[in-house]
């Protein structure tokens, strides 16, 4: 480890959980997980890249500490994150003769997060569960606040379980292995959290712009720690989505239609939100939510760092349809997440019909958008 | 209605809930709901036997309240309590565009429970979920503490998650249209709870002996009302399992491995329980745990209540087999529920081969097996 690490508190009574973050901090995983679970074996589920490269020195450390460990791969991207490779972890697990006393360790990205957090939610009624994430994404986002889940082949996330990690467990170094592009759409998630809760934060990301894609811990790790703690703040405060965490879907909407048109093929996740965020701003302004220039900045920001911010050219009535399954829609109207501006969001309750206005043959429907043209 | 119902609350903090009972009662189904839910829409998941004789009368009482409600069939049995089935209500469910502001409502069995509970604790991340119990052993049982899952092939219940109902609602007038042999099969864990917890419980059992089977309200009201405050004490005392809770396992680790080596066929879960029961106390009179005569009078109120008390003809090694699956399992140790007397139980660990002696052919065992010889 050498350096010193720093440690965000996610507070949820008694499933509170640190997420703690460091440089070359992977061999010490088998101690810490050892301290925040009791288990005297560990299940690290992982994905062929990332495996390859760490899954040999988590479980070196895990087993110097103690545990017996195993590893589980199963295969990368959001395509195969269903229900069949959760049954194939559950035979896996099974063979292994893991019981209760087992630890479910995810390595990986958000993928291998989401599907080894579900597996470890239901496999016995549910075993301890520890993230450690390897890709900005994970990091920042889908490996705090328990959500976890499979696709179905009618939408995203639509089978999950809240099912809160007992630790997240950050090696910022992990990170030089992974392709700028995969970087870049992770830092679409910390853009986000800028966005809609940290005006502050935003500032900072448009004053590092391109250098956000290096890995220079000194640079990411204070960015990182501070994306972590408005995640951990948000959750803490809405722990099942009732309300306030809702915002953290800013951008989702429309991002998770795209994937699904897309069939989650060509197109990363955080590419999706990053249009899906340029979409919403400028929704809000359209609405009157937020001051003009506001959508301007974020797709800046966005293009600065090699994101792309326009929808891809579906119909109207296939962005319609994608919408209607969205799992966030109640009754008919999805809770949309505009902006107030830079560092403020808010839910507003809209039909998909408002969300896409019919006379925009596309999603994109800026406030001046009749005199930019449309493609 | 008419008759006054009975009410228990499950005490779990902000996830408490009561089981009421009382004759008659189906019809107020939908009130219920609503005055404990806030959904809008009802997915109503029962098996045919169940569905053909109730399901009208409860769609009618949801709507009659207001609510949307849906009927959605599963195969009934044990065999079928499978993921495909539950990955068949995820699509049911999509179809009828159900979402968050959705209640599932289990009519049925433990296993519609657990299967409907399964898929409402994880369909869009969980739905609120309501039980109504037509069979003893699901109201005095399976129905309440949260426990939902399914099967796989290797074993019972290996993957399933925690998640309380709502609401448990009881009409014991849906009794009446259960065979005999599946009213005697639930009775076993009534028997269970008076063995475990309740000695005057058990005495009360033993006065009633086979007026047990009659549907009998006035008679059966305050017995079940009793079984169903155990489980609930024990349930708010425990609710994950560390502990206490596992008393109420007290002959399931011998009835698992009676139906996993059964296939689940031919036997119900309240038989292989009640012969679980009756060896767990030889085991426990031949550990020096609990007194002389306290297996025979188990054994002689199952028998009276027509429930069969001994192990069926399998080889040694096979019932090994199939206890190391049992997912009690903790390390090389099973947590044997062993009795101290009539109304106490306590958990021992035991290895399979303690559990089940060497010299033993088959699980039968009795501190007089010598004398007694053996099939």
């Amino acid at each position: 480890m050498g350096r010193r690490t720093r440690s965000v508190q996610v507070d949820l009574g008694e499933r509170s959980y640190p997420i703690v973050l460091g440089e070359g901090t992977l061999d010490a995983l088998g101690e810490a997980v050892l301290r925040h679970t009791k288990a005297s074996a560990a299940a690290v589920v992982t994905v062929p890249p990332v495996g390859r490269r760490y899954a040999a020195r988590a479980l070196r450390s895990l087993r110097a500490a103690g545990l017996r460990a195993h590893r589980f791969e199963v295969p990368d991207g959001d395509a195969t994150k269903n229900l069949r490779q959760v049954a194939r972890l559950y035979d896996a697990f099974l063979e292994k003769g893991l019981d209760r006393s087992a630890v479910v360790v995810a390595l990986g990205g958000g993928m291998a997060g989401d599907l080894a957090g579900f597996a470890a939610a239901t496999y016995l009624r549910g075993l301890a569960f520890v993230q450690v994430p390897t890709t900005v994404l994970a990091m920042v986002d889908s490996s705090i606040g328990g959500k976890t889940g499979v696709n179905l082949s009618q939408g995203k996330n639509l089978v999950g379980a809240f099912h809160q990690p007992r630790l997240v467990w950050i090696d910022v170094a992990t990170l030089r292995s992974l392709p700028v592009r995969q970087r870049a759409a992770g830092m679409a998630e910390v853009v986000k959290a800028g966005a809609i809760w940290d005006a502050a934060l935003f500032e900072r990301l448009e004053a590092l712009g391109e250098r956000l894609l290096e890995v220079e811990p000194e640079l990411l790790l204070p960015v990182l720690e501070r994306a972590c703690a408005i995640k951990a703040e948000v959750v803490a405060q809405d722990e099942r989505e009732a309300g306030l965490r809702m915002l953290l879907n800013f951008g989702h909407t429309l991002a998770h239609a795209i994937e699904a048109l897309k069939r989650y093929r060509g197109i990363l996740h955080g590419e999706a939100v990053a249009i899906g965020m340029v979409f919403a701003a400028e929704r809000s302004e359209a609405l009157g939510m937020s001051p003009a220039g506001t959508a301007g900045r974020l797709e800046a920001l966005l293009a600065r760092l090699g994101l792309p911010t326009q929808p891809p050219d579906f119909p109207r009535r296939a962005y319609l349809s994608a919408l209607r399954v969205d799992k966030k829609r109640r009754d008919a109207h999805i809770r949309f997440v505009g902006l107030r501006g830079i560092g403020r969001a808010e839910t507003v309750p809209l039909t998909p019909a408002e969300i896409l206005p019919p006379r925009s043959g596309r999603p994109r429907s800026r406030a001046t958008s009749t005199r930019k043209g449309r493609a």
